[in-house]
């Protein structure tokens, strides 16, 4: 195949494997190569219906074009020698139909616009994929959680047992924010759907494109206002990072939690032997792998997400090559966030969560020692500080019985909780985990009454993301089958 | 003022100042230190109305809080000894009215959905004022790209002078991203505007608070569905952090245009005497200081932002202290977009361009030799790709006059452009800057008519963004005055 | 007081106080303005000794330092209209002594070298100071260490009981990783420590200083051999940071530890009270917020050590504005790891290990199955892997008793254990935590004799780097004396 | 080739593709796998060393290991089912020898000191390299400078012409930083240069492996002294991409002045072709895309930085799987600096450095104001303040002749510098760039004498270095080939 045809007007010189290395994006452009055939045929029937190709080259281009879309673009096209896939691609056109066809498919177009393009089609689907995949954990958790509305169970604040809930208000908690990734990545979608292509190097072109025309054939809303600003920006990608990101520090939290749980000391759930590895040299280990390495996958998205600022922040406009060694971070951002989910979801779904150990610890740690404050207050009077202080300094002599307490109000507050009429069957009542939980059914609380408020407000809210998931993926899928039956009509 | 409250139930020891200092967050509780009385107030009126707390003690301590909103938090309420403002302002108001009284203000309520619920106050003012910001910045890039509609400048990629385009069209890129920004924050605004109050420390209260009402009362659109999400989560700092990242990068990237532009080697803009700084050894220096301070504020949002990210990553539910280390971070990012975008606004609005030296500059650096290689396919028919790789030899010649363009269409393609019928006249017309743009007419080009597209979309857009701002900011307001005058009507 | 002298020449117009304060350094200058008077008493010996500055003005002037480095420098200096401290100070001195002599100070200086002294000067202070936590933390814990070289406890791998070490070894690990820090520091001190000062705007200076002079009486080793580089390079704060960022990262992992152990779960750890907090809703709590806030840090360094990076990497020689906002990030960075160092030092002198709980732990969850396959292979031959496979087994029927073990080894690898000899008693004794540490003695294992080898090593080390703290805190605290002697015997 | 060996035992269930692929670490694998033989034979000579292994066995499995050796890991040991390359390679053993012989190799040791050891042996081999490049590089800049002591050129600051220097002193600015930087990755080396090899799981281990002896089979300086440190430890990893991270924000700032002074604004510079690209659409185009990509690749290494540090700051001991992830961020990291060095080298010398256009440049702007005002400081005795503001002054009148100069002091001080003797001649004189450069001889100044002193102790300071290198890389490459001879010896 013949060499790089972009360098040879301009410049002289043979350059080494290494810096043909060192500027090659070919590992990165696999992600968008097919992206890029779809631009191409967009591309073509664009400048035939304004007349700017011949039928013939064009039909034959198409043909070729169509040609890689079915059997594979050839390895000779990834060859570093190449630069990028957009380079390679061509040469290979060229090669096939010869210059006088193949050199005109790029008019009126730069990389600059097209990789953008490509770059804009990819990270949709990707969305779409990674939106789909959120969908269905949020599904496992409000199934989960459905089934454990009244699994009591302690709840932590400082890893410290600080009061009873239950499971399903646990779990819920993170639905919560896994619902809020939903819409951020959702609205990242439709602000980076609108379609590059035309923008040519930054300044558009001096050809009579028709950018709308190309936009929907590629399954954008419209072409992007601004020909300097598509080529340009790439704040979109930084944008989806940060969502990738957001999302996957929410999952690195909850995957701390299953090793937390699955410990020797918690013991409050077992995952599924598929997610968890053993040792080479101790034989009686069960590790929690997955959830490691999904905690450590935050920490990646972070860093890509740093790498993408980084790059960006002092670049004048337009196009500027720093750009393109933003890409892969994209893509590793994006894949480690679309690896993740899925998995998270299947270790929740088939993970087994030890109700009986999750009750015992429940009531553990005077975990409701709030609710006999509270009792202090609500039937006897005294204000909240007082109670907190006298339970408090019980909690600190190592019980909450009727003595102590009596004990404890005598030395911190110089009254008598006998003599309010506290009785030691009041306090026991109190005490009790699932008398606490059933006492929170105001609005978010752990409550069944009020968790079942919140699982049926969460199922609407997913079932409305779940139909943008299938209707945004046909809308696209749709578009490109479009495309490509117009294409095979045209060089038919 | 007595010592700490909370403590002393519970734990014994003095603290060592060192300590105190370290766990203490005063300085960043002077953000919320207003909003924390309001969400008194309201928790107040709300304890009241459920006829959780007795007329006599509420109506006291609404004086109390009247007095402090009235008349200022008094200094000693931060002193670190208290670790933080609400613990500071409840040793306050204990002191003031009595335990009796003072102790109640905090039933059903923990500093967990306290301190939420004042930094998501604070944060939405912050972000109506950035978006105010943004809008006044976006007018002034339509202005300015409206009075430079025909100013015709190079535009670059590479930093090499690439194809003619227009200051406005170039200004409309930054006036692009900058209403991505805007949009961003909007939706950010929308998704954190609910109340964490009533969610105590994770798991509600089983005092019957009425949670939208105290919701409304705060100007909040309504509860957070989820109690132990709602003071647990921070994504939505991490989200407001990314957006001001976003935002800075592109604000550094026009910054960095301005430093190149008021070189001596460019000299294409003069910046305004009040955004510089001159030497203390070089009497002659003028130092474009604040675009270049506003470019390292950059490199800042972005530290806040990989350390909000760093800090959350790895915490089990629900609050961890942790958390109380990431608000100064959200408070450093959101101020430092805040002070920056204004400033901006007054740097391009009061600079003087230089559209001589603009013009001077457009046509040079065979920037239209684009045009020159369109004119051969477009006119002579040649593919693209020849005609690129003829005028690209031509330019390493160092010529695009006639004789040279043979030349080198002999050596590159074998044939020759003057048998082909190309004249010098139609060269010269193609190469002309003014020419190229007024060619550019598709949608998002250069040329005057597609520019003035753009200004008409981008004014309707920038209209709809800044009454929504308006109405933002006074709902908020209004919902503000609106609890102060009912506190004051239950206190009188 | 005058307003800017600097500004008067070259510029015009009034700022606003916004711009003022963008541009400001005034709360970063606190950490310099006492170095920043030593540097001008050394730069006015210089210039005197060099015959550059007359005797009277240069006496006056140094009357005027000595008087603020006596009284403190007035508020006045401080006023953001001045930019910075040194612009301010020098306002105050020409207020002072008139500006024929108070203008004479800054000959052969600029303002780029001035900071760039300075902040070397505080920094070699802070990393003396910190390397002296450091030193006091590892003493910390070679001396509990050396208190539990007997006491038993489980290590983990993955967060699951893996096999029994002891607290000692544990705690080396910790004294360890932090002797690289300390390592790290000491080397960046050796780095950072030649003096700017004589470099000027960059080009050094036409005036004959003698900068070995000025670097001597300033306590560096020696001048910067590049005066381009001395006032451009912030590579020796991204440095500092970074030692910073990866000492907090392992101080993170020990309060993760402490976190752990004192759960109601572990029970390993019980941290002194004044390390503790309660909480305002539930009396009951005892929380590690010490530790927590401290794992927090290390996010805080992590974000300055990315602004850092992010502010420096695009930025062309010599100085430009964007290092000004580089500093904040410098000290806050250094201020968090010098804060929490010696915290943490406190926290793990004063904490009370439970070696009960310990012990308990210790033999828990077949932690020692890896000797039982060590058995298997040392006594009965068996390869490794296949007695790894067979002790896996049977921990998957739940015991580790001979019958078991047998079973399983039949079922695993065709085998007997019971035929080969395996009896149960063979199977306690290896099973026993105490055993399994005694075996462990080759160098770096937990046996109480490789400890003490440990022990030993690391005291030993220790010492060296407290001894490089005494002497170098002394060689700079008397180069500081000398030069103020030196100063006051001028001015006398 | 047989499944999993580790897993078969403890752990039940099939894995999906997905699992295997999210816990595989084979693509970072490829980076240690050599050093892995490596590390298996010298465990296997020191097991048989220590009678742990019998004769038979040991022997079969050194030839199988030299078979690898010499014909290379064959494909399936990188099989993603066996998530390492360590399982892989030791399944294909037991494949090969037998579980009876291939399954004792693993005795006394655990993938996690076993994977620790590898990354250790090829981050030494990388540093090697990395700073062999930064030695070459600093020769290119000091030979370059060497050339260049009198190329007068302008120095900036903010960008601005400041004062005139050399390119000599401007490069050797640069020399200084990545001299610096050579000095950390060495000052790491010896840090890392300790072996984790019989550290076990993280306890060490029963067996009586002799940790000396394997150490110096593997070419370390040592057995790491505390095995939980040893195997849980990646303070190292963070250290080198923090070494690298400096490293390529210096070469970051270099490429930036590059791409700057190649510009057609600025053309001090005109890169070899062979580092540039040319444009897909503007056929004049040559950009300077290796210094752009490079630019970039400083973010990539700050982004692996910033990932590495948050995953690893929330991790208690010993090992867990998080680190697993971290690895690939290292060798990126690392990959990223050692491919740029090189290439900047070539970059730099390759250059054509127009110096007719520095002169031309030096003088402009004023550039020679300071030069003035210490005149009329030096000859004239006015005070430094008020002659920079005289010639600020004159500055803004836009000339800085007699007259001007003379208005200006009337103005601005009140006095006539003409009554004090200046004269034209003087001033002329003064403004000469070459007078500028050559008054400028102090320590670390442009002047020429000041730079030959610069040179001639770089050059020094690099030979050490380079003899370090050659010395370092001599003595591992030595141990590799002792050990492999002694593998034969002994497989013989």
């Amino acid at each position: 195949m013949r060499s790089d045809q972009i360098r040879q007007g301009r410049l002289s010189g043979e350059r080494s494997g290494d810096i043909e290395h060192f500027l090659a994006s070919m590992e990165a452009d696999r992600w968008i190569a097919e992206a890029d055939l779809l631009v191409d045929m967009a591309h073509l029937l664009g400048l035939r219906r304004q007349g700017i190709i011949d039928e013939a080259p064009a039909r034959a281009l198409m043909a070729a074009l169509l040609d890689l879309h079915d059997h594979g673009i050839p390895k000779e096209a990834f060859d570093e020698k190449f630069e990028d896939v957009h380079a390679g691609k061509e040469a290979y056109l060229i090669d096939r139909v010869g210059e006088d066809y193949g050199g005109r498919l790029h008019m009126g177009r730069s990389r600059n616009d097209e990789v953008a393009t490509c770059i804009r089609i990819r990270l949709k689907q990707e969305i779409i994929a990674l939106v789909r995949s959120l969908t269905e954990l949020r599904r496992t958790l409000l199934d989960v959680a459905a089934a454990h509305i009244e699994t009591v169970m302690p709840g932590f604040t400082h890893l410290q047992h600080a009061q009873p809930t239950t499971l399903a208000h646990y779990l819920l908690a993170y639905e919560q924010a896994f619902s809020r990734d939903t819409a951020r990545l959702r609205e990242a979608y439709a602000r980076l759907d609108v379609s590059p292509l035309g923008s040519a190097a930054f300044a558009s072109t001096g050809f009579p494109l028709d950018r709308a025309y190309t936009a929907r054939l590629l399954g954008f809303s419209r072409p992007a206002p601004n020909s300097m600003d598509a080529v340009a920006t790439r704040d979109f990608a930084i944008e989806v990072l940060s969502d990738a990101a957001i999302c996957m520090t929410t999952a690195s939290r909850l995957c701390e939690e299953l090793v937390l749980w699955s410990t020797a000391f918690v013991g409050f759930v077992q995952l599924d032997d598929v997610y968890c590895s053993s040792s080479s040299i101790m034989p009686q280990k069960k590790n929690p792998d997955v959830a490691e390495i999904m905690r450590a996958k935050a920490g990646t998205v972070a860093g890509e997400l740093a790498a993408a600022i980084t790059i960006t922040k002092g670049l004048p406009m337009s196009y500027n090559r720093d750009l393109q060694e933003l890409t892969p971070h994209l893509w590793r951002g994006v894949e480690a966030a679309r690896q993740s989910i899925p998995l998270l979801s299947g270790m929740i779904g088939s993970a087994t969560f030890n109700a009986e150990r999750m009750a015992a610890e429940a009531g553990r740690g005077f975990s409701t020692a709030t609710d006999l404050a509270d009792l202090l207050v609500r039937e006897y009077g005294l204000p909240f500080r007082t109670a907190h202080r006298i339970v408090g300094r019980a909690v600190r002599y190592g019980s909450l019985d009727l003595a102590t307490l009596d004990a404890a109000a005598r030395e911190a507050a110089g009254i008598s909780v006998v003599e309010l009429g506290v009785t030691e069957e009041k306090i026991t009542t109190v005490l009790d985990p699932r008398h606490a939980v059933a006492l929170r059914s105001i609005t978010g609380g752990p409550a069944p009454a009020a968790v079942a408020v919140q699982l049926s407000e969460q199922k609407d809210l997913l079932a409305r993301d779940a139909a943008w998931v299938e209707e945004t993926d046909a809308a696209l899928s749709n578009a490109f089958r479009d495309l490509i039956l117009e294409s095979r009509r045209f060089a038919a």
